[in-house]
């Protein structure tokens, strides 16, 4: 079993509430991965309490994304880490710069073929958001073959993961037919546990006049075909997508099933999908602009996290969720990505901290945790989102002395160095 | 002379107009760089009538930033550029991807010590901007040594490479002593020709009742030491800072001393900083928040340059500039990132893209063509910012089919490769 311990880390966010810090801070930290799990935590002060022996630093290389080494460049600032092997144990020095649990994207749609980035440009020309382009990339997807959305979806995963995406969900729903769907679904499952079977995206044009037998298909052929591929079922519940009452149907469908509830609720105006999330137990929410103090109030009670998805508002200039009056209810809040070509062609969960401290006025604390420890809490999963022995060994080391610089360094890539399941990425 | 020809270029911004379209669109083309200078631009299927000899492509490898090379993998997508030696010609095989020229950022802050993230993050939960805190760079800017300041801004260079900025101007002013300003502006042109003296960034806090002699200082023995180190001279004109009167003698001093003249004006109220540019025919006048109809007029038939920077309103939460109307107006628009620790701490132009065309209504072309050839303009330079020959080969490899996904995916680390006069960067 491979050892590293990464010493020297300025800021260390790991997640477990401490004295009223719901990041846990550590400053002058260090991080023992055993494997693929975390081992230790704790002051870098104590690792010799570690029994490791006696670490003396006197290498001069850096650990690049990718595992490359270099040589020490004067672009380093003067802090590289620097490795060395040290009794079977790798030594990586942070250099002071900062570490936190990597991203856990919760939300995106990342299986699909083609782009829309005709309509993106007509859009902010002045030509309003229409949820109907889902239909184009619908098309797009059902002519793209297996080896190239597997293709195209190893490089996202790729971008997300050089960006520090440790974990990601994805859903379907660009297929809408029990073929495409039953593909997407098998095909996501190649990457991520955190599939999402999202039949209930849109009424396929060739449904238009007969959506009733649409929501019998998704909750009978298309359902059987890929629950075996997915841990979740989701419905857009919304104006022009699925009603409350199909919403429901679909739930419940997915529930008998197996799959476990998330809703894509109150985005483009009021609506029951948050009321219906939380009557569920559904583990999220997702969009939540447009949410009245019942709604916040039935979120609070529920435990249902309520994610939210900046890169849509930025990318359709539609207006942002109140995060503030959910957090200061008591609501658990996740932010994620919603990664798609239509309405937010962003895989960048450093952009996602930037614009939910910029437009949604939440801390750069509380964005950096919604973005790690929320999404963990959006896809119920207990062994990610936080460093503490025993948790997977996701995390990364950022270009800066603290987790603040995300926000603060809008665009720049400040992610340096990513660890997945315990190996440098 | 090594020579490389990139081809199979989606899309290729060439930013010279024709046919109505400002950024001179190539679809399908290639360019030939020959040393650090272009060759040749056209259409790739004319580069037969280039004598390179047959071309036949059949490697499997990929240029990277930094000039390493990796065999192809999944994750590019099937359009990896592919490389190989041909009659001394390298090929890059662009792979449908799309090629603009390289960024010029003519407005950054880059030489200065310690941060203020901490200000930051107070002014994101609700505590003002204050000008003021640029006295705090100044304060960690002199304590700072020259070996550390050389290195940080090595490293900075080196962030803005990575995304695509070939050309940067950089500004002193966090200095404001005659030796501090001095060894500013020498660094900063150890690392780029386009070194900007603001000694008039703000009265430093040892001149507060003093002023009329801080501003001898700047014109006198200030001036005299950086002249030699600098091409423009710049007064932060604003209330606050410098008044109208200060503003017109300091540019004064530095044109009689031989520096062209830009004004950070209008950024936080009207002033007359637009009006003062246009009149003494500065390059540029830079932020432009507040201008009424006099200003714009002026800019219009001065030719300045309206340089807008829209990291600023994105870290301070200010009102973003009326960019529709300076364009209707004619006036030539420039973006730039201000990159400086107060207040915009980012050096991503492709973010000032994003930012552009969301916040300030610009088209993605627009933005574009504001981020090359719009800050070429803004520094008086006409041998960069647009792709012909004779021009210096500064020009970026986009992971994208074209430049619109610049701000359709915005965050995402979109730049594959960088050539800055001709070398693989």
């Amino acid at each position: 079993m491979t050892a590293t311990l990464l010493t020297n880390i300025g800021e260390l966010t790991t997640n477990i509430a401490a004295d009223g810090d719901p990041c846990g801070t550590i400053r002058d930290a260090a991080v023992l991965i055993e494997g693929t799990r975390i081992a230790w935590v704790g002051a870098a002060a104590d690792v010799e309490t570690l029994g490791l022996g006696r670490i003396t630093y006197f290498g001069a290389h850096v650990a690049r994304p990718g595992g490359r080494s270099a040589p020490q460049t004067p672009d380093d600032g003067g802090i590289a880490p620097r490795t060395r092997e040290e009794r079977g144990t790798e030594i990586v020095d942070a250099g002071g710069r900062a570490v936190i649990p990597g991203f856990v994207d919760s939300h995106t749609h990342l299986v699909f073929g083609g782009d829309r980035a005709d309509e993106f440009e007509a859009r902010m020309s002045g030509t309003p958001y229409a949820a109907g382009g889902i239909r184009r990339t619908v098309a797009a997807t059902r002519a793209t073959s297996d080896v190239d959305l597997r293709r195209r979806l190893a490089g996202f995963v790729a971008e997300t993961r050089s960006q520090g995406t440790t974990t990601l969900e994805i859903k379907t729903g660009y297929g809408l037919t029990v073929a495409d769907e039953e593909r997407l679904a098998r095909l996501a499952a190649e990457v991520t546990p955190e599939v999402t079977f999202l039949g209930a995206h849109l009424v396929p044009a060739e449904y238009t006049d007969r959506r009733d037998e649409y929501v019998d298909l998704v909750c009978g052929p298309m359902l059987d075909a890929c629950a075996p591929h997915a841990r979740w079922i989701d419905v857009f519940c919304e104006t022009g997508a699925f009603t409350p009452d199909e919403t429901r149907r679909i739930l419940a469908a997915g529930i008998a099933r197996g799959l476990e509830a998330r809703v894509h609720g109150n985005q483009l105006g009021p609506g029951e999908g948050a009321r219906i999330a939380a009557a569920l137990g559904a583990a999220s929410v997702d969009h939540c602009t447009y949410l009245d103090d019942a709604d916040v109030a039935a979120l609070a009670s529920s435990g249902t996290v309520a994610t939210l998805l900046p890169g849509v508002e930025f990318s359709t200039r539609q207006p942002y969720p109140d995060a503030r009056t959910l957090l200061d209810a008591g609501v658990t809040v996740a932010i994620a990505s919603d990664c798609n070509p239509g309405s937010s062609f962003t895989s960048s969960m450093p952009l996602m901290i930037a614009l939910a401290v910029r437009e949604m006025r939440m801390t750069p604390a509380e964005a950096v945790w919604a973005a790690t420890a929320g999404g963990a809490r959006a896809l119920r999963r207990d062994d990610i989102g936080t460093l503490a022995p025993g948790m997977r060994a996701d995390l990364v080391l950022l270009d800066a002395p603290t987790r603040v610089h995300l926000a603060y360094r809008p665009g720049v890539p400040l992610v340096r160095s990513v660890w997945k399941d315990g190996a440098l990425a």
